[in-house]
């Protein structure tokens, strides 16, 4: 039973979202990835999104380039919450991808993050700060994760 | 039988359609127009594209703004040629829907015009000529509404 | 005890942020909403987040506009999720406010939304969304809105 | 007697431009291609592309990037569907192109597609449903590319 | 025998070219006016810029909006200096008509000017510019001109 | 007694930054460095910032990159002068970076520099002039250094 | 003696400075004003400037839009600081006032803020700030001017 | 005498101006080449604009990036035609650049050309239009290389 589903539009955005893998891992919460696009497997998609509910899904994340229509599309199939990670386009560098995930009409909300890595890893934080709302178990987690950055910024020596 | 499917996102996107509605009128040619969205209304927007070409659909127009993922969603259920108006929209002036329009990945190419309303009358005279490629009469009415364009602007006289 | 905490950086930001206030209403959940700002009222923005956990708050809305750094001020302060609402600004029509909201570094998450009037309302869906995956009834309600957003687009008849 | 013609602006535009090309190769469809400029050459480009119907063309194809006039100025010569692909240029990554191709006034369209790789490989792909609408043979051969495109994707084994 | 031949692309543009004619009154030196546009009459555009030199023309201005090919292809056309100046377009506030007028590839010059009003106005004064290098009279009216703006800067009383 | 507090936002930001330490210590004035972060360490931040007074700073300089809040949330914390360098972000080259530091509401100003090095070694700059306007012998050096600038290009000799 | 003098490029940028000089006179503090073009009195600017110190000027604003030239040669004239507020211009909205003032080169630092009127506000604050650091009662009012602002919202009364 | 005088705001300028030097030397027209910047030698520019002219200056070209101050500074102080090339910067790619330079107000033109090196190579290809109109010889060469351009064209063979 995942609680996260992380869908990417292409397999070329795994590099991108790695990150938000590597942070469920470290968390120890259990998700799922697949590959499935908006516009190359619009019923696979429309079909995996239908069932993961059931299947214990809480929060989908979608990550997509350019047109980047995925977590658009996953949020009309659900209402559950829908996370975005506008992946870092070739030519216009993501503004393509961050403006087709954040502006989304009013009546079908997408959570967006910032363009590619940074987005990815936030992506993973949202979705557990979301699941951690009931789960006491992820909130310790969010907490001692925010405190060890902050340990870490402090712990800094800079040679200038 | 219309060989022209129009599909607009939005009722409030029909002041931007009615351009590319007229030029249709004008010369003739038998269409349909729909409000379907690709985020509130996917299952029947994916419906209506499948069985289009069984009641005669050619081409797809569709219309949409902002994180304007309808053209593209259009697409991913024909294998027809699809034309999309970017809208523009309040914010963004239409930057997000032309973005999110034209930026389609390789394999599901969507026919992108200019946002607003030269947009939609460019839609229906691509729609025109891609019909017209095999139907003379559309094909000569294309040449002729050239033509008048040409001597419209020959007989301008400027006051200055 | 109200379980969504709406904050806007400027009280000119009501017109937008009503949109949110709104809908919260419509579905008859318990909200409150603060004017606090991360640049004139820094403390007193920091010790709100802080408390408000305590009093129920179980996701914070933060709408603003320019350099708009309130979201992420908000979020600096919990590990709750925390909804950005980029409010249009006069001259760069909000694109200021959404990258400002959205380019979030890692490790500190902000779910953005649309710039204006329609992110605002979809921060209150987004927000209610993520209530809902623990409360049967607003995921109930939130599925009839669904539903009836798709029955309203069904029953509009054009006149072209 | 080549169906497509494409036109690029200049010779270095070739290693996009091959994106379309190998597509119509794979799909066995009879197609021409020139090196013609709308700045450079523009006689031979308004004989070439007058003179190309008489030879079997029934869709351009344009590429060219910076101040973009290929597309439009092929457009102007001529009332058969012409496509345009926005080649990424070296400082402004292909905006500037984008938007010289795109915004085209209304009366004499041209089928905007991504800038760079993607929009050639789907102009040729555009181009091919174009002509698929008469012709079986291709629209039998598009359907199958759709349906090799979905299998990839759901063949796809990702090591996370 | 006019020295200055205006070229804009639409009627439309007039109210934005009226303030380079106004100058051009100003300084009394002969000009001509002809609505051609790149795209819909693309021969009359050809054969007007090729004979306007055998009747005097020494500089063009072309004023255009959108996709603004107009000055681009009055520089195919002739070794003489073209002026653009790009006009405001309606949703992308003429980013897209600057665009496609200054960032011609290496080998056709145009010289560009501000979007709109501003831009011209100083396309005249550029126009004049050019001429006065050989004309005297021309020179000395520039230098008057100069002075005068210079003057009434000086002679500005604030209300503060 | 360090007149200049420099705080970055994040250890990788120092490349960037050290640019402006050049500066200071070429003109031997003392400043003192930290990371920290408005989001990961808002409550260092301000601790930091409003003790700094008493430890002799007179101007603050803040580097962040992205959604850049630093520059913003040091001013909120003090009424001395506040300088911003916006830095190069990966995705968008530092125009998220730019605009959060520059559209600061009115109230709370930041002196905003350029994008990166240029930025860095101006905000060093510009805390100086500022010192300089007491302090005679940094106003000295400055009009030195601005004069040895002059005499570095005097002595340019071009290989052209 | 005014300690502050304030140039604006045209007098239609009035409108926006007036913001300034409504904070100066509200602090009391003497400066002066005056409409002095970069472009078009670029002597009686270098003339201004370089006097100006002797007249007791400590710190210069520069307003202006477009390619906003003035900050930067203001700057270029003197090692005072020089403050810059990028006027809203019709087309790009400010986009190019603010990129022509802050993208300055290293070596002659313009200490950038906002687009329009509230840059306008924040420049004579930042101006304030910075004679406040050797005034002690400048940094008095600035200090009751902040704790005003926070009052004011803190006793904002939402109608909701 | 040279007839044209080229200014570039930095010595690092010069790989971007050496394209039109290139073309300079191949029509054999005497000019000459000048670093001298708008921010750290502003007087030194303005004496070498002034005494141009007496030195047979008929055009001037100047390059800068950034805040690219120097076209309008050097169409400041002379009457005489004034070419201004955008150079690329670093993190905005040149569209700081070209904006400075293009969008100057009226009453004082820059004729700005493409950002970087195809800019260059307008830029003395506008030059010497401009001084084509007088000087039949170079009239000549223009058309000249306008045709091996136009031939260089016709005679690629394209491996495809």
């Amino acid at each position: 039973m995942s609680k996260i589903s992380i869908i990417m539009g292409s397999q070329s955005d795994l590099e991108t979202v790695q990150e938000a893998i590597n942070i469920l891992k470290e968390f120890k919460v259990a998700f799922q990835v697949r590959v499935l696009s908006a516009h190359r497997t619009p019923k696979e998609l429309a079909e995996y999104v239908e069932k993961a509910p059931k299947k214990g899904t809480k929060v989908f994340i979608a990550a997509a380039g350019g047109a980047a229509a995925l977590a658009g599309v996953v949020a009309s199939h659900t209402t559950l919450p829908v996370i975005g990670i506008p992946i870092e386009s070739k030519s216009l560098k993501g503004l393509d991808s961050l403006l087709s995930t954040v502006q989304m009409p009013a009546g079908i909300p997408v959570a967006c993050l910032a363009i590619g890595k940074a987005g990815a890893r936030n992506a993973a934080l949202l979705a557990l700060q979301i699941l951690g709302i009931n789960e006491r178990k992820i909130q310790t987690q969010l907490v001692a994760y925010r405190r060890q950055m902050r340990d870490k910024i402090k712990n800094i020596k800079l040679k200038i």
